[in-house]
């Protein structure tokens, strides 16, 4: 399939044992100097694969710690310095193998080293391969907030081997589905009642199941990110629970909760606001914590003092000048964007812990 | 007049007295929030001005240290944690007042703050009114190579107030006209044999000497820009002196050589080689050492080994997969990019020292 960006559009190649398919990125490579960006944990496993695929270029790698806490300026920095250390030019080419973080860093680093080298993504995580590898997205957090630096850059390819989601931890497994489940919450009933209807599947690690859920997910993000590359509108939608989330994890240190579980917790709690302010029947509202729950991910935050949770959400990057803006549901399958939220409601939401969406 | 870029086209409006003139700005601002950024030399003398013409904004200032050595990422950081410690939105703008290092940085910063907020430039130095404030280059340095980190990022406004060239000291002020002596070099004949009857009235700071050099120098930029905006081809011109430059400046450590002071003997060593390789007159790479010693600029490189400037040559951004190109004369008004150099040649020119241009 393809991101349709008009001259920045790329190919997503979804599939079993792709990591070998040296031809799928030959077209997108720039002059022989490839660098390859992985982590601790990635490199064991497919770093020798992909060096094999390229193995008629001039190919080094970095290897980096494994984590969000990881995600910042000085990380990007060592990427910089490696390249510069091996005379990388302007043509050469960024790798980045491994999840949502290494992609995050490694396409910011391709974004400004020289002011833009070429970047191909090859997600290795259920989470990057439905999000994060599609849209380009790229940047590291600050100890003030998360994702608050970086540039939209868009690969040249991104390879999403679903045979890498075998060694997946299941905790991984677990958040990358919140994402999958959001696109179902946001734009997709009928792919919502599928995923309700084969979850175990999933969390079984049925090969055909994860293949489709990885294909709607892309098809999805990739329709909305046509119609917005910037986030000026629509595109904001892909952020359901992620304002709540994002306050979770910069609120209790990056990498204590993931990603995909704070989203999880972020978007019954979105429900539960949508519900509160007549959006959403509450009906729906206890399906969406349901099916989060049946997940195995979490549906209660942390217990966060109203304040923390607001002062970290005024920084949310789809605020405006304090004002906080949600996405919320109107209907299974429907979200919208809504700001001047009635503080009471909102406090009600933000205070109800474990009793989301009920009364 | 108007950089021309499509929809990232800007005014640069270029006269004296300009910094008041807050109905120049009004138009570029996006929201209420604004950040000037600028540095300990030119805060006391322009800041409040500045202030002033926007005092209907919420405005907050960051006053980073003086010199090419602070153009880091760790100074940038600096920028972004002020904005996000100050709540600063997407939707904010940030001013950059002072020379090419704070512009460089504040563009950086306005690009990849939130992936991209609003940015406008007061440049306060002769170098910066005709150089790197037109052009949409940002970027920091690294300790192997300058300029290597960085992003193209077009302000949406730029104000260039001649009256500040008043307070600029000596040594700045020539290291800018090595700038501006370049447009005539690569590409208008006319503008130099106007600056070569006109040096001694802007080396004593005739107003509209001046005034008339920033207008043409930033035409002829604006043209090459307009033209290649990511140096694809063309723009490349604009590099004229600047990888024996670059290889001085960062050889000797940040800041000991001025850009300019660089510049300027990286022009009179390309006017050398070009020289040296049949391509332009003795006559006319007279002149230009000529030109650049009555600026009172250095005209023979500092006492590096020839494997140093090699070395750090090679790095250069022109460079591709380890060939160094060059930006040389074929006529004074005309530059050309070369690479594939005899290495005899280079050599000549890279120990010729003090004896450049010279048998």
């Amino acid at each position: 399939m393809t991101v349709d960006l008009g001259e920045r559009s790329y190919p997503i190649h979804i599939g079993d044992d792709l990591l070998r398919r040296g031809d799928l990125l030959l077209p997108f490579l720039r002059g022989k100097q490839v660098c390859i960006v992985t982590n601790e944990t990635v490199a064991p496993l497919y770093l020798s694969q992909v060096r094999q695929a390229l193995a008629d270029r001039q190919v080094t790698q970095v290897v980096l710690p494994d984590g969000e806490q990881y995600k910042t300026l000085d990380t990007v920095a060592q990427i910089y310095d490696h390249l510069l250390a091996n005379g990388f030019s302007r043509s050469s080419t960024l790798v980045a193998l491994g999840g949502g973080v290494v992609g995050d860093m490694t396409g910011f680093a391709a974004a400004t080293y020289q002011r833009g080298v070429n970047f191909i993504q090859i997600p290795t995580t259920l989470l990057s391969q439905v999000d994060s590898s599609v849209g380009g997205k790229t940047g590291v957090n600050r100890p003030l907030g998360k994702n608050m630096v970086g540039a939209f850059y868009q690969p040249q390819c991104v390879l999403a081997d679903t045979a890498t989601l075998k060694t997946l931890p299941d905790r991984e497994l677990k958040a990358g589905l919140a994402e999958v489940i959001k696109y179902g919450f946001i734009n997709n009933k009928d792919f919502l009642d599928w995923l309700d209807r084969n979850l175990s599947a999933l969390l079984a690690r049925d090969a055909v199941a994860l293949t489709k859920s990885v294909k709607v997910s892309c098809q999805e993000k990739a329709a909305i990110v046509a119609a917005d590359e910037t986030e000026t509108g629509v595109r904001a939608i892909l952020n359901l629970g992620h304002t709540f989330g994002h306050a979770i994890e910069t609120a209790m240190g990056y990498g204590e909760w993931l990603h995909g579980e704070a989203v999880a917790t972020g978007m019954v709690m979105a429900a539960d606001l949508s519900w509160r302010l007549g959006l959403l029947s509450q009906a729906d509202a206890i399906f969406v914590k349901a099916i989060i729950a049946r997940a195995g991910l979490p549906v209660a935050p942390p217990p966060l003092s109203e304040p923390t949770f607001i002062g970290f959400m005024a920084k949310d990057k789809k605020a405006d000048q304090g004002k906080i803006r949600f996405i919320l549901l109107e209907a299974l399958g429907k979200a919208v964007v809504k700001g001047d939220i009635p503080p009471a409601k909102l406090s009600a939401t933000l205070t109800a812990g474990g009793a989301l969406t009920e009364r």
